[in-house]
């Protein structure tokens, strides 16, 4: 008999990144992905995607260096967050309650095993949408912006982990399944990437290898478009606005995103995503991709022609 | 404090369709929608989209008329057939236990107040693929079926019933999340529509009102293309292959789903589907479509252009 | 042997519309179509799109009603426009020689039968595009405009006719190809529309009967855009903005083309197109479309469901 | 004044490929590019794309090695044919009248500066429809094939030669338009490749250096698909079928196209392309791209993200 999966939590709230540019990782936000402003604070900003329906789902937050904030996950119900924090208090990684932020109540904050700050929260604020943006349409919280790339909503945030091992196994206990394992081969054996996902999505948190912690915290960051074909033109944009593309267009072997990589002025990488299929069986995974010590001798018979560059840094 | 939903379901896993032409319907799905045949027993056939997992989705018999044979929602886990087994029967509309079908084991029966025959499940056969059929992409069960429209995956199965209100609060005692309400204003004030869902998806089911049983207990079946893209070609092809719309393609107002509607040869509607965003809160809904005795009056100011025939005829 | 088709205009270079209403008409056109503005004098403002080499596609002048103002065709050299300024004169519709506009050089101005003012001309000004706009694309004249519906280029032009047959047969002349024809059958025989092109699109312009004059002179202007799967949206900015669709979104059966109609303030009809297929060869039409005097009747067989609301109106 | 441009030619009608593997070939653009078989003879079989409207666009014929058999322009009318073959009667590269072939009539042989065989001929075949493919949409010649990539039609022919200035002068001869230039700057300033039109197309023909006779006499042959958007699936399907991707999907920067590579089993390059705009001027061009001894420097910063492989192999 299998074990019965918990659901504590329903999505991916939010996602704090660090910048040491402030004002200019507000501008790519807003003018290139589109993102709407909903509130500043301190050093802080709070942005939302056009398709969202709470408050913010990215926090931009002056740092001395780029990187991860903290990660924002919703409970399913109220009930349900105090499940998740007496039972991550038992594990043994809270760190206790927060009263909240701007837009979302009373939290109960923690760190993974590879160190990454985290909160789960019930309490949210609807997005306040002001007259002449409401939408027509009643299942759209807003109008579509019509401006850079429209990004929809956020996807995932994928984190570098010094031990990928103990953190999927962290997040598999809090009710994360376990959808695509990269590794290598016997007999190294090594856990190098997990993805995993509370709801239909391929995932909602990924964790590559960085052994040496020559990264920061953060792989990246990810905000979904409605549609694949609108992949190249997105890309476009970045570059005529003057940023960098860090991978070119192209499909993502785990998962089958449609992707490209792109570098905002601070620092983080953020990815663009569309067109990756749902995995609604709790049982789906986890499909492995094991990898050699030459990720493109691998890439090539594995990946078909599309590569993951995030595992060939590994 | 908010109640806590229960998840005893993960995905809706199959739709029975009964049709007087077996074999044109079965021409129908697999030439035309591209679905792939996983096996035959006596007036069955099983069929399956090419993005899915699972043995199969659909299961077409022949009988005297056109409609609804059976639904079959595929459980969270073994524990939690076992916990709606035991709800369900509380709640009197158990049928009781079956020894299950081909592609999925042991199922527990019941009725919903509409009358229709519903079953869970939890063990289920993977769909067994030829060996010229296996993708080199890993996270997908096979390769993309170039026949017909390619649909990727069954999406959600709508019925007819002459008591939404008892049927909706039904599938949310089972934990669906009730996303979207159409009513009839105060006096009346008469729920004519409910769209629910167990998971992101805009519903896995929807009930609408034939409260003077003109029609089948069957409204329509879903099944999904990968892009919104696609919607006019496949409508096309319905076209050419020489069978009915019922709808040209638009875009619905409660989901956003970009649609079309076509009727398969042994009288059953089948609606084509993409592009509908995903709906992750537990509180979302419902969002609520207000409709008056005269539904035209209504679609102009409410659906902007799109119309929602199957509302229409209430 | 076949008769050498002369090649005097290389493309549809402008139309000018007129508007009661210029400064909400110039408003939809840039903010919701996505053009840009190249200049303004007197009551006119000069625009063009993203995509396009020259200083402008539409002019919009002020005037008491909506309408057609003229058609500027571009030679395909400066010889062609003397010669086709010699071959109109002999035809007995030449309005004489004018300086030019803004924009472009001097120009042959003429009437075709259906009393269309048109002209012809080979000196034309690119855009100037400031700076801040270069694109990286050599090939593109300018970045892509993200706002509105960013439309790519004009594509083409259709009048209402009192006397189409005349207005095709002078168009041929002209060196226009005959793509396309729709008409009564016998014992009516009358010729109804009529789809004309100078290049590879399917046509550059087209004429209805409007035989008791109940229209202003011009039925519609198009503009394109990049892909058939962003018409959705386009039509739905146009609802959210505000603004009036004409028709929703759906296929033509002439021409293939994706499209919806809109209502610009002043009152003119404009269509989005995209996806339309090319035409190369010069003996291609005419594809002939035969309707009766009940055109839901005609359009049920023979246009599949894509409807043709101009030639309904016939 | 400009002198006036000839239009002796209408379309690029066909391109005939040498392959060792005459079974394989035919099977690779049958089953995975969806062409259809027009006829048989000898060693050569006829194909043309679903949406094509003469008898075929491709002639692949046995031979021992890979490359390009000829070129077949079509003529604007018969005048334009005759015209066409005195004028290359009196350039000196006339090869004289042939009868024809299958599908079309008389056609006047040459080869161009850099040795490809080529012919120009008016009187052509219409494709012949079987009855259970003819299409209810009147404007395109059969249904369309849901069979692999489904292309739509044949677009261009990219060329290897020595001398890409002498081909480019006499393409420009015949009038077409150069609308793109590759080159190397001064002191070497040489020309690299060209990029050259008869219609709105962005080219029908390119030419490229191949100074040292490295490769065949073909760089690639290209049909286009309906859809930027089916990009992607149509590279994914090549590989599930088990061939090779030469360049994985990408935006050429030269013409904007999206597009890939891949190696049809008799070893010729195929191109699959979407989503390239129209170019209408007749002074449209050269664009002109410098490109340095080491190619990689010059498209990270000329090319932006998209790589233009040909070009680098110079």
């Amino acid at each position: 008999m299998s074990l019965k999966r918990p659901h504590l939590i329903s999505q991916l709230g939010h996602v704090e990144l660090l910048t040491p540019k402030l004002e200019e990782t507000l501008k790519f936000f807003v003018d290139s992905v589109g993102l709407e402003v909903s509130d500043r604070k301190g050093q802080s900003v709070y942005l939302r995607a056009w398709g969202e329906f709470h408050h913010h789902s990215l926090k931009i937050t002056e740092a001395k260096t780029d990187g991860l904030g903290h990660i924002g996950w919703r409970a399913e119900s109220n009930e349900d967050l105090m499940d998740a924090a007496q039972f991550i208090e038992a594990l043994g990684c809270g760190e206790g309650w927060i009263e909240g932020d701007i837009g979302h109540g009373k939290a109960y904050q923690f760190r993974s095993p590879g160190g990454h700050l985290q909160e789960i929260y019930w309490d949210v604020e609807k997005a306040q949408i002001p007259e002449e943006k409401k939408s027509r349409w009643k299942s759209r919280p807003q109008q579509k912006v019509e401006r850079g790339m429209s990004a929809r909503r956020l996807d995932h945030v994928t984190l570098w982990s010094n031990d990928v091992k103990a953190d999927r196994e962290f997040y598999q206990k809090l009710g994360f399944k376990h959808n695509e394992a990269i590794y290598l081969p016997e007999p190294l054996n090594k856990e190098l990437g997990a993805v995993l996902a509370v709801s239909s999505l391929s995932h909602e948190v990924a964790v590559f290898l960085d052994a040496e912690k020559r990264f920061s915290n953060l792989n990246h960051v990810c905000y979904a478009l409605e549609d694949r074909s609108q992949i190249f033109d997105a890309a476009d944009l970045i570059k005529e606005n003057g940023y960098k593309l860090d991978y070119h267009p192209a499909k993502h072997a785990a998962g089958e995103g449609y992707f490209f990589y792109a570098i905002e002025p601070g620092g983080n990488r953020l990815e663009i995503y569309a067109g990756s299929p749902l995995y609604f069986a709790p049982d789906y995974g986890p499909v492995c991709w094991e990898v050699t010590e030459n990720p493109n001798d691998v890439y090539t018979e594995e990946n078909i022609f599309a590569r993951d560059k995030v595992a060939n840094k590994n």
